[in-house]
């Protein structure tokens, strides 16, 4: 497999925009992204194009607005973890020769989507979602279960929430940026106790698109091209109801994978990414990824390891906590904040001299289905 | 790239079941597949499942069922070509080397989608589309260029209507199973003029499953594998407005780089299964894929050249207007009817003596929007 280069990532300001449609945001973000890696829009050889509600040729509708036409291009759904799959599909494309320049979109309209202004309803069939089983049920389960079995109390929790709003605050594309108290996260309304409503992550609408080549064409445009190092993704169950919940099996072969593709560890990395639909779900995937043992993840909110300046900042874009999270689109957009650190483009939330970061994200995990997708990917510079 | 065989296909019957879920028709299909194939679920490496109507996870709520967990799995949509997309995703999987045994899986309930009994509705952007230029309403179009440059007559339409009922007859997955006259035909309930009602692809609940190998793999299973010989996927515009509009480039395009990589020409084929949502397209697409002159299709239509037992059996399944059209389910189904014909499977309706197949799809194409996909595979035993 050939080696593969990220040269070009942009996206629009995340927010709520019904005004906007799905291809104006769309496009937003991929012109951005071919101006970053100053690229046409014909030299586009192929697109991998997410989105989760009403796609309908998405990537289609987006890139016969900019004039590119008879090329491959495929849309994926993954949940969540959809953006994640369009930049897999889009390396594995120039991995494998197929083709030396792709684009991965990502977009969401949220604000308009079937699901406007509701939870994330569970299917029909799904008889333990329709009974309360619901994301924040999921993740309110979880909360106690940390708080029982590792002593987590909802000040910490409230901690995650209060540093991502923080990094949102460094971050012009966010859709919000105020800082918050822990009192203030507490004080919010209830959704599913111990989660308040500044502990989840908001309705977003948004779109971001990065563009991968092969290394040839990478050093035309950049004498220090960001590489992909490792990718990997991995669906199935979640079985949170095995063994320890608060342990994602699925994730950490999905880690595993990635960090041997890489060759790296953990330990090698200067910033990472992270699914943080839920303040408390932050610190179970520090033990998913590694960061630190399992049941550990406690002592870097406590330490403070993971703000911006910290040992090792995760999320510094605010993550889908305060950037927002328009599904499809944040697997790609994760991406993108990583290259910009690698650069050292990253601005005020920059990351001093970072070498090595890790974006990761998950899909599904709704009721009893559990079923779902956990996606990696590790670049370096 | 490595040489890539077909050795199980499944698919469910075709019809409204609106009780039915698509996790227990994609099931149906699977399981089908899978004893076809003389394997067990735990088999499957990798898959792609196509979806188009509220796709949420899809492939996983399915593969779950039957325990397959922590693999790789991608949901892909590309309007009525998902299906297609799905399988090159496999065939890609495996032919690049990444893994030795893959599933692609079609699913849609169209009776339970959010379009059901609806035409299928232009996206609120699409203001041509909002003024009338639905898929009838396109085809229609064409028919009367049809009818007015090549001197087609409602009578020939009719006739492919009438071919293709007769196919679903001999096929004990169809929707439909019922012979009409043209005269039938032409007196169904006018759905827009000159194309009416048994002229138009019916709403369609199925599932159809495809599993892919690598030849060290199918070389155990059977001694006479079914090869793809030929893939090819191409997006982009339609530009029906362009040159002349019953011309499809971009359908052109797909169909030379499917023959060029399969080595073969459209003299080369045995039968044929192509994208007939209307009766007068299947005359379109015999000029697209090659099979004549472009002017000419009209004359195989004549000669009865592309029943069951002429020269070139086109649609023998039954085709989406007598078979049914689940829309993400026919990209997958088609292949599978290949593989029946080429294993002489395909009882009432076979083709002697089959040695090449074609399967053709194509979707999108909504009013102004005009974008879409076509997918080709060609078949070999």
């Amino acid at each position: 497999m050939r080696e593969v280069a990220v040269i070009g990532v942009g996206q629009s300001t995340f927010g709520k925009f019904p005004q906007k449609t799905v291809v104006e945001m769309g496009c937003e973000a991929v012109i951005a992204a071919l101006q970053d890696a100053a690229l046409r829009a014909k030299d586009i050889q192929v697109a991998y194009a997410s989105r989760m509600y009403d796609c309908w040729v998405t990537g289609q509708s987006i890139l016969s607005e900019l004039g590119v036409s008879t090329i491959e291009m495929v849309n994926v759904e993954n949940a969540c973890c959809g953006g994640t799959t369009a930049v897999r599909g889009v390396w594995k494309e120039i991995a494998d020769g197929h083709y030396d320049i792709g684009i991965a979109i990502g977009v969401e309209s949220m604000t308009t989507s079937p699901i406007a202004r509701k939870l994330i309803p569970p299917p029909k069939e799904d008889f333990e979602g329709q009974l309360g089983a619901t994301m924040p049920g999921m993740f309110a389960i979880l909360a106690r279960r940390q708080i029982e079995k590792f002593g987590a109390t909802v000040e910490d929790f409230a901690s995650i929430s209060v540093k991502n709003h923080h990094n949102g605050c460094l971050n012009p594309f966010a859709q919000y940026k105020k800082e918050f108290t822990v009192e203030d996260v507490l004080k919010s309304r209830m959704v599913c106790d111990p989660i308040t409503l500044f502990q989840t992550c908001p309705n977003t609408d948004g779109a971001a698109a990065v563009i991968l080549c092969s290394m040839d064409v990478a050093r035309k445009h950049t004498t220090k091209p960001v590489k992909i190092i490792g990718s990997a993704l991995l669906s199935g169950e979640y079985k949170y109801r095995q063994e320890e919940i608060t342990v994602s099996l699925l994730a950490r072969k999905t880690a595993k994978m990635a960090y041997e593709m890489a060759g790296v560890g953990p330990e090698d990395l200067d910033l990472v990414e992270l699914h943080d639909a839920f303040a408390n779900e932050e610190i179970l995937r520090y033990e998913d990824l590694g960061l630190c043992k399992t049941g550990e993840g406690l002592r870097m909110v406590r330490d403070k390891a993971t703000w911006v300046g910290g040992k090792l900042p995760v999320n510094p874009s605010g993550g889908l906590l305060a950037l927002g999270h328009p599904l499809s689109a944040s697997g790609v957009r994760n991406i993108g904040e990583i290259v910009w650190h690698l650069r050292d483009q990253a601005g005020a939330r920059q990351t001093p001299n970072a070498k090595i970061g890790l974006a990761h994200m998950l899909g599904g995990v709704v009721g009893s289905l559990e079923a779902g997708a956990c996606g990696i990917h590790i670049l370096a510079r």
